[in-house]
This record gives C-alpha cells, sequence and structure tokens, in this order.
C-alpha cells in the first residue's frame, strides 16, 4: 500500500520544507505544482520554492487536473509531492462558477488518491483560523478548502499540522 | 459530575460533525443553536446543519441567554450540544455596546457550566490566528471571543482542537 | 545552558498569561516590550498587561534593538520576557523598506539567542492561519513573520502553541 501523507499549517509555517524533508525518503521524485505565475509576486514565489527544491526533482505544472496528473505520472516515480491543495481550490473557484463541478473534481481526486500508482504528499493550508471576512467569494473559499481538507485528512495515513516549522503529529 | 466538554477549530475544520459524534455516546440529546437566519446565506448553513443532525434532537434556538436556556432544559435531556460560543459572542456584540453587560452575560454563562443540569457540550472558533484585522469592531471580537474560549476551556472536563477534520486532544 | 521558551498561538489564546506562568519558576525577571504605545488603543491594551504583570518585572521598552536590550540585560536578571515578536516584525516593516535590513536584524538576534546573558521566553502570534490577505504588506507580514517564528522556534529548547488558553507542546 503506497503512503498518502496529508500536511497542512498556515502560510510560512515550513509545510514546503517539510514536504521536501518527508519526501527525501524516496528516491525518484515528482512535484506537481498547482499555482500557475499569473503576476511578478508569485514568479518569485514559485522561483523561490523551486531553488529550495533543488534538481532531482520530475516537476508538473497543472492548475486543475490533478487527479490525471497524478494518474498519467511515470511509472518509476516512487513518490510525488502535490504542492498545494488550497491553490487548486483557488483555481476551481476561479474556473467554475457550480459547486457541482467543483466537488466532482475533488471526488475524481478522492478516487485516484484511494489507489495512486506512487506515494503523494498533499500539501494544504489553513485558512478559516482568522476572522470570517467579510465577503462571499472568501467564505466559499474557506468552505471548499475546508472541505477538501477534511476528505483528503480523512484519506491520509499519515497527517501533520505545521506549526512555527515544527511538525505536530494529527494522526 | 457532569461532563463539558470544549471544542474548537477553524471554519470547516469538522468541530460539527465531532461534536454530533460525542454526543452520540449520549441518549436523549438536545441542540441548543446560538446562530439566527438573517439572511439567505445563514438560512442555507442552518439548515445544512440541521439535516446533518438528523432526527433525535429536541432544538433550542437562543441567541442570547444560553445560561437560561441550560438551566431551563428538560429533565431527561442527557446531553446538550451548545454551537457555537463564537455567534453567540457575535449576538452579545450586536444586542450591546457595554463590555460590562457583555462580560456579565458571561460570567452567568460560566456559573450555569459549573453545575449544569445535564452533560455539555461546547462548539467554539479560533478566530484570532490571522492578520490583525483593520477595524476595531473586528479586534474587539477577537478579543472577547478569546476571552470566551479561555475560560469556558478552562472549565472544561475535555478539550479538543479540530484541524482537517482530525480532533486534537487539548486537554 | 540557557532556557530559550518559544511560545506561539492566536490572538487572545493566552500567551501571555502562560508567559509570566514560566516566568515564575525564575527569581529576578525582566520584560522587554516591543509594542510602543500609538494611540489610545494600544495604551489600553500595555496598560492592562502591565497591570496583569503586576511588580518585580524589571521592564524595557524596545521596538527594534531587542538583539542589543537582551545583550544589555543587566547581570543579575535570570529570566526576560520578549513580548512580542510579532509586533517587532511590524516595528522592522514600519521602519525600513528593505527586506536584507529587516533580515540582517533578525539574523543579530539569531546570534544574541545562541549564548543569551540569561534564560529568554519570546511571545510571538500565529498569523498565517486565515485568508490570505489583499494587500501585499500584509502578506510580507505574514512572510517576515512566519520567517522569524520558524528560525525562533528551531532555536528554541522548548516551543508551545496556545490554543483556547490551553498550552500544547510542539517541542
Amino acid at each position: 500500500m503506497k503512503n498518502l501523507i496529508y500536511l497542512t499549517g498556515g502560510a510560512r509555517s515550513g509545510k514546503s520544507s517539510f514536504a521536501l524533508q518527508c519526501a527525501d525518503t524516496y528516491d525518484r521524485k515528482a512535484f506537481l505544482a498547482t499555482a500557475e505565475a499569473f503576476d511578478e509576486e508569485m514568479q518569485r514565489r514559485i522561483l523561490k520554492h523551486k531553488e529550495e527544491r533543488g534538481d532531482g526533482y520530475y516537476t508538473i505544472e497543472e492548475p486543475l487536473h490533478i487527479d490525471r496528473a497524478i494518474s498519467a505520472m511515470p511509472g518509476d516515480i516512487d513518490v510525488v509531492i502535490v504542492d498545494c491543495l488550497t491553490v487548486w481550490a483557488g483555481n476551481l473557484m476561479h474556473a467554475f462558477d457550480s459547486d457541482e463541478v467543483i466537488m466532482s473534481y475533488l471526488e475524481r481526486f478522492m478516487t485516484v488518491l484511494k489507489e495512486p500508482p506512487c506515494n503523494v504528499i498533499l500539501v494544504s493550508n489553513e485558512v478559516g483560523m482568522g476572522i470570517v471576512p467579510d465577503n462571499a467569494m472568501a467564505r466559499k473559499f474557506r468552505d471548499i478548502t475546508g472541505i477538501i481538507n477534511q476528505k483528503t485528512a480523512a484519506a491520509a495515513t499519515q497527517a501533520w499540522l505545521l506549526c512555527s516549522g515544527i511538525p505536530m503529529r494529527l494522526k
């Protein structure tokens, strides 16, 4: 059985670094980036993460169809880091108005996670521990992210919360 | 001695589901809802929670006087879920300008929690782990919610933090 | 070797109270406040914290050069509470535009923490578990705070997350 490691935490809590650390126990590694570089700030953040990763990663960029991207992973890959589910949630909301369509993406992803072709490390974010946002879109984003987090964490073989760079085992 | 179970976590972290799960160990159950359906979004959220609960709950709606609502609980009730303290805090702020009045409500609630007529499950929220809000009302809301959380968690026989649907024992 | 205790948590999560509790195991105590009283609300908050501390604290106010303030601590001090790193981060951002300058302050602080003249209790905040802020300054603030938290928590001999007033051991 493959490992499914779920990592969550706030912004700059050390999630991506811990994901790389978890992946280091494996040989052939892939990185599935869900972020797209829309502006300069995002380009800088993506580049910074890429530098932290160094070589040795087969990189795929996929904003929406992460189910397919994992299914189509080359057969010699031992582990893939999916970084991150929160950006994926934002991409889905940007692409589709319909909750049903968004949830169908999540369902297909969950199906792939049941029998993934390699070990999977999922990086997500805690976004629901601040003040209730004023605007309805942000509240919807919290709802969708929360559902994604609950479903994927429930399916995971390991789950961790990162806090100030320190991993706490959730399960 | 009655159990006083305190649950907290971010939005969509699985608090209400875990509250139902905790209540399932008891026979005759009540649900004390503090939310009022001001608009369509809230009506949807309330209805959704009601459907998740299913039958088998005696439901009370009380935005402010939750101390009285618990005191007046029918004698055959084994457990009441109070969902949630954060909405109650918002209701108190909406109803009263005076901090003293708000704190007097909290004091009366704490008195009832010392010797409740049945087991109590308190649902609250983490709202203070984001950026400091721009407006003074939101900062005051964080303060009041924080005080309520500290006092009720201190009085609790069990406390849990929900994170991505997974309960972590606080005490 | 001196103790370096790192405390984090949301607003009103009981960090400052727990810091006082940690300090109570020491004899001669100092308090290094990073906040400046710019307005009435801040004055009230600072005064409230001061009253909670009571007497028995040698108090220093230093918004920027906390490295020097710790180095220059009187020789008979056993422990200093630094409250808090998040306000320090805000002060640095307010004083300097350059990331390099801000990071040089952090580096000097980290150097002092390697061999502090007394035991140190660091109070910080979780600010990255809400919705991604709209404005770039707030995102930068989350980044800087996150880096400070990761570095200081990594150097700490003990680290705690406060949640609803209850301390959870991080390491």
